[in-house]
């Protein structure tokens, strides 16, 4: 996955760069605000692995497209769409750093108007607000320089607006899941999963390419089948990451999705399996903060001991079984067929 | 105005609403919020006078226009972003209500998981930034279907991004303001004034009805013009009444402007032609909650000894007879350049 990234990711981050700095200069008489905004999305955006934009050119070389320019385009786009919905996913989860940046409602919060009457936390998350709503018009006003024809265009627009849409569903159902005391059965988890991560972030970029390459339903439909194969992966791998990962790799806490209390596949499977008696101690432990040593030595006991590993191993399996036949079965040469085998294997063997 | 909405409002409503349950229905299965969010996006939006959907269609048909069809679309998905920007909005300012029913925020606080851990307000504040998002993302499938040459959608697609995140920035600024213990000097707060209300309300459904229609850059600048000469008196007024209104006409407490300290040009102008000592008093009364009744009382004498409404007057006859004459010159029928005079002196006189 960095590999992907480190072949296009350089182009797609500076294309986006130079589009947002473009838009701070040029509407910069408005008021302060529009170099201050774009200035602090381009910041963040160049942050990130541009794994999405990187996996939308991917298809789009793959499949043999001549259009770069429009790739490039919508790439970039998916890319700032990703960064605006993470500004506004700091202010609900109270993040307060992403990409190695202050969250943007943290850096915010600092240049409060001095005497100002107010709470600094509020106009924290007011501009973030703010901020994460420009990010979506411009990423509309990037997209609507596509030069592709008048059906390619309307098929793009209509499809990011769809997919954007169900990832904020999907976010909803996790604000509910996270507000919830009681922990949702895995189906519904695993359905979240697919909206909130899946689709968007695997599905959204492999059938854009292939579309923008000329390619008809029947394979964009493999390729969205193979985008929620690969991306249930990819959030399975984050949760066993969660409890058996290295703190200096994944970049949080090891536990941390035990004391935040998060509704993880992983947690549900293990309620489902689990006695009445040590059902209701896991649910005591889930949410504690900090977490002792020795209640997250008791949640690892209580996988190894319950067999949910073997339950995770299995879905994993199915849904890599699933991604190799369809790559199997894809159009492409054998080059792109070995990135993309890969790439699955990377995704499902990843510990970062 | 509201004879205006009384001609096309309702057309402009039912669409939007089939729009909005179509898209309930159709995504049902991915989760229960996408109903939900159709829903209350829906109820709240059909709650609206729809005066810049409506504005929209006019300016098609008095330029002969006959595309009602994408009219009728982009006027919806102007309704719909307005609707969204109000949930935000919301949310920044703390209001509780929204035309005539509880803001979107404050439903989603009433339901908050039962035996849950956190905050209502903070869940409610989480699902409503959400739900603002989804407006924005369904406004653009809605946008996507339009059915206009690839140039016309082209061009409305990217004028209609753009003007939204202007929207956005003036709502940055309006919030450093009123976080901010000084008040800024009146062009701010008139310059404010054109990128928050006055470009997006009325100058951009003048311009696309009218671009619908086949209309070119001559007309469409005048009718930018127009729509910010009507929008800055129609924001100037707003302040008047605030001090000299009646609530149940204005929806509001007389006076609220002066107690929550919002940053009008009403009271900077006022400011800027106070000696000093009369200067710190009324800088003292701005904010104050609850507003004694002899402090509004020595707010509206010193507007009265100042001579400030005589300058607020010539702002505003200025910008009427700017929007006189472009009237008087734009091609249209005598009938509609008469629905636009008294459209504008129903603007400069309105009493609610």
């Amino acid at each position: 996955m960095d590999k992907l990234s480190g072949v296009y990711g350089k182009e797609i981050s500076r294309f986006l760069s130079e589009f947002l700095i473009k838009k701070g200069k040029e509407r910069s008489g408005i008021n302060q605000w529009v170099g201050d905004v774009t200035g602090r999305l381009d910041r963040l955006s160049v942050g990130g692995k541009m794994t999405r934009g990187s996996l939308l050119i991917l298809s789009h070389e793959m499949f043999e497209g001549n259009d770069r320019k429009n790739s490039v385009i919508v790439a970039s786009a998916l890319e700032l769409f990703q960064t605006s919905v993470l500004v506004h996913d700091d202010i609900i989860d109270r993040d307060s750093v992403r990409r190695g940046l202050p969250a943007i409602h943290k850096q915010y919060q600092k240049i409060i108007p001095p005497e100002s009457s107010g709470e600094s936390i509020h106009f924290g998350d007011s501009m973030a607000v703010c901020a994460g709503d420009a990010g979506f018009f411009l990423l509309y006003e990037l997209l609507s320089e596509m030069t592709a024809g008048p059906e390619v265009s309307r098929f793009i627009m209509k499809l990011v607006s769809r997919e954007f849409a169900r990832v904020v569903y999907g976010e909803m159902e996790d604000i509910y899941f996270g507000f919830s005391a009681t922990t949702p059965p895995p189906d519904e988890i695993i359905s979240c999963y697919i909206s909130k991560t899946a689709r968007y972030s695997f599905s959204l970029p492999l059938v854009i390419g292939a579309f923008l390459a000329g390619q008809k339903k029947e394979i964009l439909d493999s390729l969205e089948k193979l985008g929620e194969n690969l991306g249930l992966v990819y959030q399975i791998r984050d949760d066993e990451l969660g409890i058996y990962g290295k703190m200096d790799l994944i970049g949080k806490p090891v536990g941390s999705d035990i004391s935040e209390g998060k509704k993880t596949l992983l947690f549900s499977l293990l309620l489902s399996c689990c006695k009445t008696e040590d059902r209701r101690k896991l649910e005591k432990i889930s949410g504690k903060k900090p977490l002792p040593k020795k209640d997250l030595q008791y949640v690892k006991d209580m996988i190894d001991k319950s067999g949910v590993k073997g339950k995770m191993d299995s879905i994993i399996r199915e849904n890599m079984e699933s991604a190799g036949n369809i790559i199997l079965k894809l159009p492409v040469a054998p080059k792109y067929r070995a990135i993309l085998d890969s790439l699955s294997g990377y995704i499902s063997k990843r510990d970062k």
